[in-house]
C-alpha cells in the first residue's frame, strides 16, 4: 500500500470522526456508503444501511446533550484486497466530558472497518464494533 | 493538499507537544511566529505575542512541578487558504500524571491553528482552545 | 527524512503494538532484532535479547487475563543517524480495560526506540521505557 493511501486513509478517519463527535449525523451518515452497515457485536446490533444508522445515532442524541464525546482511534493496521476495498483495523477510546469538565471514558474497542472508494471518495462499508474484554471475563 | 505536507503537519505537532510537556518553553514559544496570538476561549484569555505566551507559560510552571502534563490529540483536519496558510482543527486531550503515577484528566478540548510557514519551517500564527462543553450546559 | 519512513514508521508501531495488546507475544518478540533490548528505565530493569523479552512477557500473561490492555502513542518524533538506524522518541498511554467495561489507566510513560532494517523490515533493536515523574517527585 502507498503511502498516499494509507494517508488518505487517516484522513478519512478524522474527518469522519469530527463529524460524529460534533453531532453532525446527517454528515457522518454520509461517510457511509448507501447500504453500509454498523454492527455493534457486543449487543448484537446490526444497523443495515445509511437509514438505519442515522434513526440510531438520532435516538441517541438526548445522551449526548449532557457530555461531549470524543472518539480517540489509534493503531490503524489496513490491509487493501484484490477487489480493492480496504480493511481497517484500529483500536479506539471513547471520552464522553460533562459541563464541569469532567472526563469519564467508555469502555475501549477493537474496531474494523471495511472502507470502498465511490466516486473517488472513500466511504465505509461496513463497521464492526467489538467491546474489549479480557480472556478471563 | 498533498501527502507531504499532511505529514509535515503531524511531525510539526510531534515536535511541538514534545516542547511543551517537556516545559521546555523557550522551545515552544518558538514554534510560534513572532505575533502569534493564543486565545483560551473558555477563560477569555488571550496571549498576543511570543512574549506574551511565554509569560503566561512561565508563570504556570509551579503547578507543572507536581504532575507531568501530556497532549494527546487527534484528528486532525487541515485546509490550506489561497494564502497558503493553513487551518488545522483537532482534539486534545490532556493528562496529568502525578508522583504516583496516578493519571488525571484535564477537560478535552477542540483547537483551531493558523500556521504559516516562516524561512521554511511551519510556525503557529494563532491558536484558539474551546473547552468542550455539552449543548445542555 | 521522506515522508514515506515517516509513514513506514507510523505503521510499523500500529502494527506492533497491535499485536502486544491482543497478547501475541511470539508476534511482538518477533517485531524486535534477535538481540533487542527492552529497558525499563524506572523499574531498574533491562530484558536483554528477544528469548529474554519473551519470557517476561509470558510470565505477565495471567496479569493481562483480568484487563485487556490498550497502548496510546502519540507524537513520535523521528531522527535518522549516519548508520541508518532511526531513534523514535513518543509518549505512551496504557489502558486496562476490565469486564465491566471500566477503564483504568497506567502511568504515562516517555518512549525512546531504536529502529534498525532488518530484511528489508523495521525492527526494534532497543525500547528505554521511562515512567513519568514529576519534576518535585
Amino acid at each position: 500500500m502507498s503511502t498516499d493511501l494509507y494517508v488518505e486513509v487517516l484522513r478519512f478517519y478524522a474527518g469522519q470522526m469530527a463529524l460524529l463527535d460534533s453531532l453532525d449525523l446527517e454528515g457522518y451518515a454520509d461517510t457511509f456508503t448507501e447500504d453500509g452497515v454498523t454492527h455493534h457485536v457486543h449487543r448484537g446490533q446490526k444497523l443495515e444501511g445509511r437509514g438505519a444508522l442515522l434513526e440510531h445515532a438520532r435516538a441517541a442524541l438526548p445522551r449526548y446533550r449532557e457530555v461531549v464525546v470524543r472518539h480517540w482511534n489509534d493503531n490503524y493496521r489496513i490491509e487493501q484486497g484484490d477487489d480493492g476495498a480496504l480493511t481497517v483495523a484500529y483500536g479506539s477510546l471513547v471520552t464522553l466530558t460533562d459541563k464541569e469538565g469532567q472526563v469519564r471514558f467508555e469502555s475501549t474497542y477493537a474496531v474494523t472497518d471495511v472502507l470502498v472508494r465511490v466516486d473517488g471518495r472513500l466511504r465505509t462499508r461496513s463497521r464492526t464494533l467489538l467491546r474489549d474484554r479480557p480472556a478471563a471475563a
